[in-house]
């Protein structure tokens, strides 16, 4: 019930979705209908503007809250959520909870970058991270790139200033030196400039700054085909070239459609959750339905437990392990 | 000699720029062909990966120190610069100082908006904020707009991840709660998806988010129109339709083309100061300086002083002001 375009498009993104392998349950208040999709009740909706700790303590019987229990306690196997982001963290929070290695769970989106699917973490989750998270998110990027994109080993860049160790804030200077000396495929800085190129299949930044990037980028994207739009429609040559274009311009268009991907996964949780944005049409939703599904079908939570459990071991073994007298 | 693109591209555009209103004076190596400019020489060159404050103690003989030294010394009234941004803010710093009412200067770009342009700062003079900066980002970006945008008071938003003032990170909430309390006419959060569209007046951001934006902002023109130009030259229909179109798309390129205005003032300094884009072509290169003079012409630095002075004044007195007794 979360979004800004309940219940409808939910209701058909999920009609759009259902196939042998996919069961989507929806949870709605009593004499929605659904189509034929089985209904969970559940009144009270956490609303877009709630605070969302509170809203999540306040109201348990909520459609999201009630959504990620099903997760939690192992009747789903992975919620959907066009509702308040905030809210969404906090419920899977206490409904599903971190792993174990996580100490944030971060908000991966991905890219439709010109040269392939850039993942971007953390897109969101977080206002506010400290290096070691960003070490964190990468980790959880480079196993989500491998697993569900089928990226092998793929390369990790950290979002700056500048393409030099020594450019950044604060933050991003000491996740560089983390960086630096982990294990990943890391290939140093990147700039913002070529994120919609596609520089790096695993670009890791701080919530806010991820946040920034995201919207930016789908911003930009309308005002500037819009603008064309306009620009060309103001004269008749222009017209009619516009006609002709147009198949060219609505292929790029869907390549470059947020609604591709419909939503974006919250990583680090025991269970498989995805966001997808709140102004979502039916076709976004059943996206978001069907990448939820691919991070079942790839385990992607098990292999996330079990690759950062075997890192964190390690990392400790590493640690301890002291140079043999020569 | 800063920047990837010397000295050709730097002494046309100087000569491009030069007017009876405008004396370009080159600072450069002995020999340089100024083309009949005026040549103040300067060796020893600072290149794009020194460091930058030790750059500027090193070489105090190098064209950008020279030419900072100019300005702090009243032998030239503005200095335009492709080299080392942070070798630039520097000498600055050294060489022409601050005004006495800034802690940190910004850089104040002017994003081509739909709507009209919008002033963001800071676009990157300084990697880290603290709120009280971001406070007097608000208070200069407001005076720039004034006198040289023409813009009657305008607006001031707060770039963060959504428009309610709970959103964001610490700096942002904590700026946000600064900037509600001024005298200046804020409006508010704005989210980065509205930027190209022209939400706000003067948006104000951290050094890092600010260079973050503006440069995902030129990637994302350039890699979204070279995208549909392959997309359109793909098939025949296509090639016919983009010969149609070449008007309208060239006429948007331009308008959106961050060389329109060829440099960013960085603001806060005893001097006009305007930062060129390290690849500056020729064009850039005269836009830059034509910028600088403006600000010269608009008396924009003492402008900003005597604002500012009188802003700290009454701040100062509303805080020493005592209730009357009823």
């Amino acid at each position: 019930m979360g979004g800004d375009r309940v219940p409808e498009e939910i209701v058909a993104g999920a009609l759009e979705a259902a196939s042998p392998e996919i069961v989507p349950v929806l949870f709605g208040p009593a004499g929605l209908d659904t189509q034929g999709l089985e209904l969970v009740e559940a009144a009270d909706p956490i609303e877009m503007h709630e605070k969302p700790v509170e809203a999540v303590r306040s109201k348990p019987q909520s459609s999201l809250v009630a959504a990620c229990r099903a997760v939690g306690e192992g009747d789903a196997q992975a919620v959907v959520s066009a509702g308040n982001t905030g809210a969404m963290l906090a419920a899977c929070l206490f409904e599903i909870r971190r792993l174990p290695e996580v100490d944030r769970p971060a908000i991966a989106a991905i890219i439709p970058a010109r040269n392939g699917p850039t993942v971007l973490l953390d897109a969101g989750a977080n206002a506010d991270a400290r290096p070691e998270h960003l070490l964190q998110f990468a980790e959880m990027g480079t196993i989500f790139a491998e697993e569900v994109l089928a990226l092998p080993r793929p390369q990790v860049r950290l979002l700056s200033i500048g393409e030099e160790p020594e450019k950044g804030n604060q933050l991003v200077l000491e996740a560089h030196a983390l960086l630096s000396k982990s294990g990943l495929r890391f290939a140093g800085n990147v700039e913002s400039r070529a994120l919609l190129e596609g520089a790096g299949e695993v670009v890791v930044t701080d919530g806010f700054t991820g946040n920034v990037v995201l919207k930016l980028l789908e911003g930009t994207i309308r005002t500037l085909l819009d603008a064309l739009r306009d620009e060309i429609y103001s004269s008749t040559r222009g017209k009619v070239g516009g006609l002709l274009i147009r198949p060219a311009a609505r292929h790029l268009r869907e390549r470059l459609d947020p609604e591709t991907y419909g939503g974006a996964h919250l990583l680090g949780l025991r269970g498989v959750v995805v966001i997808a944005h709140g102004n979502s049409t039916h076709r976004a939703i059943a996206n978001a339905i069907r990448m939820a599904a691919r991070g079942v079908e790839h385990r992607v939570v098990d292999r996330l437990s079990e690759r950062l459990a075997a890192a964190v071991l390690a990392s400790a073994r590493s640690r301890n392990s002291t140079p043999e007298p020569g």
